[in-house]
């Protein structure tokens, strides 16, 4: 039986989503164990996204074939059992034979959350990144337009040697302030390698008036890493939705 | 000058607020260290509840008289500049000479935070406790109304030897529930040591039908920690408002 299953984790203590030879600290390589011993053979589990180290998760998809025809319901009560309790399957169904939770995601929705000022919030403090500099939000917003739409993206991308088309869509980059608190949320088909990062360290260059909003439009059309801003840190980005 | 600090912290890392021998790991012990650098001379910090271990604090005051006339905002700048990212001064302003947090306390707000059910929050684990277990919360808040007006509570006092009066009163206590998650609110003009924990230790056990609610009557008239139930773990508890 193939089964999708919905994923929150808080990221701070592993090593990101995917599977790195024998280590135990990634989201992937915890969710497989735990499978593969309700499987009583070695399962495999296909994220949606790969989220790196540090990264979270309110909303990520995987899917998973398993022997048998446990019930959705058991393969999430008995996941949540052995899980460690940073990682929590909080929904879980039946799925086609054929979905695969990377190759059919159609959309992805992230979110970069910011404490502005000088007072951190302690409960939220693993996931919100602190910013003690004013940042000019209208020039953000101006700049984050002109990074949206269909675009080649090849700026933003980190993996040098990446081979295949680096076209992607952004449909909305939105920012949602509330006090000293900052959402930015990235809303697109997919996005390349250490895209949202480099998109948000792009935008907090402009927020800082270290770039021209206006400038954007080279930066993409440059086609070249060198041409953007910084990765901006992990801490504070969220995997929030997977849309198919 | 004397100063009223509002302190939010995070109370997993720590052996709760009392400062105690050379333990460095409190919440008190934190604090007058910062303070003590900022004013030069070791200076007391004087903390309106004394909160235990693993116990946060959304409104914690304090209160502590520095040399000289420094602004009370430099006050905060400086010590959320050098305390560890789980404490933060949130507000601060000058008192009067005379005021103290914790004599000058007209009541306090706790809450405790439960999650129900096998599905945790990752998120929020440090700052709830679960359960599996149903509840009974029709029962819970029956018994809720029996504990709460102007009693002896000694029979939920943890500390057996304690000398002076333990007639509280406890304004109200209050269930609120959002899908799997339960907030139980504590009203009061103050709280004997461990009350709080052993009034919500009491309320599960008779949420999971181990005892009548109708029987609260009889724990309070026994003036004896030992016909209440259970300490509820710290885990979960916070520190909400302190009023005066």
């Amino acid at each position: 039986m193939n089964y999708k299953l919905i994923l929150q984790y808080d990221g701070s203590r592993y090593d990101g989503w995917q599977r790195q030879g024998n280590t135990a600290r990634t989201i992937q390589g915890k969710l497989e164990g735990v499978l593969s011993r309700l499987a009583g053979e070695p399962v495999e589990v296909h994220g949606a996204g790969r989220t790196d180290a540090g990264v979270h998760a309110l909303g990520q998809v995987a899917s998973v074939k398993l022997p048998g025809a446990m019930p959705a319901a058991e393969v999430m009560a008995c996941a949540n059992r052995y899980l460690p309790e940073d990682i929590a399957v909080v929904d879980a169904c039946e799925a086609d034979e054929r979905f695969h939770a990377r190759l059919a995601a159609r959309g992805k929705v992230y979110r970069y959350r910011l404490r502005l000022g000088p007072v951190p919030d302690v409960f939220r403090r693993k996931y919100q990144f602190r910013l003690e500099e004013p940042l000019d939000l209208e020039a953000m917003e101006r700049a984050a337009a002109l990074l949206t739409g269909t675009h080649d993206y090849r700026s933003f991308c980190a993996d040098r040697r990446y081979k295949k088309s680096t076209v992607r869509t952004v449909h909305a980059i939105e920012f949602h302030r509330d006090g000293p608190d900052l959402a930015v949320t990235f809303r697109g088909t997919g996005f390349l390698y250490h895209m949202v990062r480099i998109l948000m360290g792009t935008l907090l260059e402009v927020g800082r008036g270290e770039r021209d909003a206006e400038s954007m439009t080279a930066v993409l059309a440059a086609k070249d890493r060198s041409a953007a801003g910084a990765t901006a840190p992990a801490q504070g980005l969220t995997l929030v939705e997977v849309l198919y």
